[in-house]
């Protein structure tokens, strides 16, 4: 609820984001005052309380194993809400301040390794492997595979976001060009191409009314550059080096199994 | 923070509200894009790592007690940060949503109730008791305690906020009739005044542009409706109470006594 109302968004999964959802009921009630602020408003605390109650269930999910397991889980449990704080305002923060061309590509993965890479995989496995009592190389196994299936999911989200099929993806094609989002997509595109091209580029990306025939120009500069490449590298890499925390490890091989194929969907999926 | 953004403030204790110092830092730096949507937002992320750090602390500050005693805090803590958000949603549902006539005392003391009774007295009473192991009857004395105080204070607040000395108070006097604030002496004042007086009160309360002469006007028609003489009489029998669930209860003499004196505090302070 709080990333919809930072990102302006109007809707989540296809249905009206919080924050709209009460604009309406205010616009359609009638009532007294300022409908965005009161939507916005409603949709801040809407968000706390989610925050509160979903601190309440982790606890009620712990209540019953062991003090030091327990301390353990929470400690991941609140550097996971931490990582995704920073994450976010990093994000919002790389949107906002200029930032040297030499450093974009580093702090573009800095964003994917906390928003996602942390927040969206690595903490909660290792919250998993905590409340279920891992062994030390376990742990450290999961610790291993978990960052580079988040920066391979969120480098191939960056790819959709530019290059994805609409009717897979149900976003509109381009839609991260529109938005403007500093990805490693991007930088590594800037870092490519010429000047005058780099122009054109800064101009173009950050404009939320680009035209079809401009989203596939930018699309052609971008692949052309070799940036496109350059992230598929990186992604194959970082699903090595998921593989490779895997092999050998003392795992039961079902959860191996799962595990493999969730870093492949991570790295591979379409939409 | 979120408090401020929601209630749009521009300071806080005197110093900028934060949604309003990244917006200055945004406007001074002359970055990119909206300034105060990036005050906003950053004020929303930082509230949020805020709320998580809180929580930190909670669980530092109860890891070495014992694990029912720590479980009890936590859902102490658990039900104050769910009162204070409802709390204040009720607060702004209040200004929004129109409430008929005779609810609108009801409504006024719901929000001092979930706000200020149970978030600000009741429930640090109760969480500082189980993590003191304080006994049954201790328990009960403490939670009848801290409701009637935590509304007193309430009450007090909305008392200062219409007659308050701003030499006192620090804020400009009437700060709440040009707010606009829905509190139970507005509702008292309503409730007794003929039509066209209220008629006037709706009008002017909720004027940001309030002059001082108005200002004046509004006290005299409050205080002649005997709206001011109700909410003392309430804030009396509040501190009664109070008082009455101290009596005979068994906590050491000191303690009593410090009870007492935030009581009074709460009851009869002038800024």
């Amino acid at each position: 609820m709080h990333d919809d109302i930072i990102d302006n968004s109007d809707t989540r999964r296809g249905r009206p984001a919080t924050h709209r959802a009460f604009e309406s009921a205010h616009l359609s009630g009638g009532w007294t005052g300022d409908a965005e602020a009161y939507g916005r408003s409603s949709a801040i605390l809407a968000g706390d309380l989610l925050v509160a109650w979903s601190d309440d269930l982790f606890e009620e999910g712990i209540d019953q194993i062991a003090p030091e397991r327990a301390r353990a889980a929470r400690r991941h449990y609140a550097e996971m809400r931490r990582d995704v704080t920073v994450g976010q305002y990093l994000d919002i923060a790389a949107e906002t301040v200029p930032t040297p061309d030499r450093e974009q590509l580093d702090l573009a993965l800095l964003v994917a390794s906390f928003k996602s890479a942390r927040y969206s995989v690595q903490q909660p496995l290792l919250i998993g492997a905590t409340i279920g009592g891992a062994r030390p190389d376990q742990y450290q196994a999961l610790r291993a595979f978990g960052h580079p299936v988040g920066m391979a999911f969120q480098l191939r989200d960056d790819v959709l976001g530019v290059f994805g099929d609409s009717a897979a993806t149900g976003k509109p094609s381009g839609d991260d060009l529109r938005e403007g989002k500093r990805t490693a997509l991007i930088a590594f595109a800037r870092q490519a191409v010429p000047a005058p091209v780099r122009r054109t580029l800064d101009e173009l990306v950050g404009d939320p009314d680009l035209e079809e025939g401009q989203v596939r120009m930018l699309q052609d500069v971008i692949r052309e550059s070799g940036a496109l490449a350059r992230v598929e590298d990186l992604i194959s890499s970082y699903a090595r080096d998921a593989d490779r925390a895997l092999s050998g490890v003392a795992l039961e091989n079902a959860s191996v199994g799962a595990l493999r194929d969730l870093a492949r969907a991570a790295a591979h999926r379409t939409f």
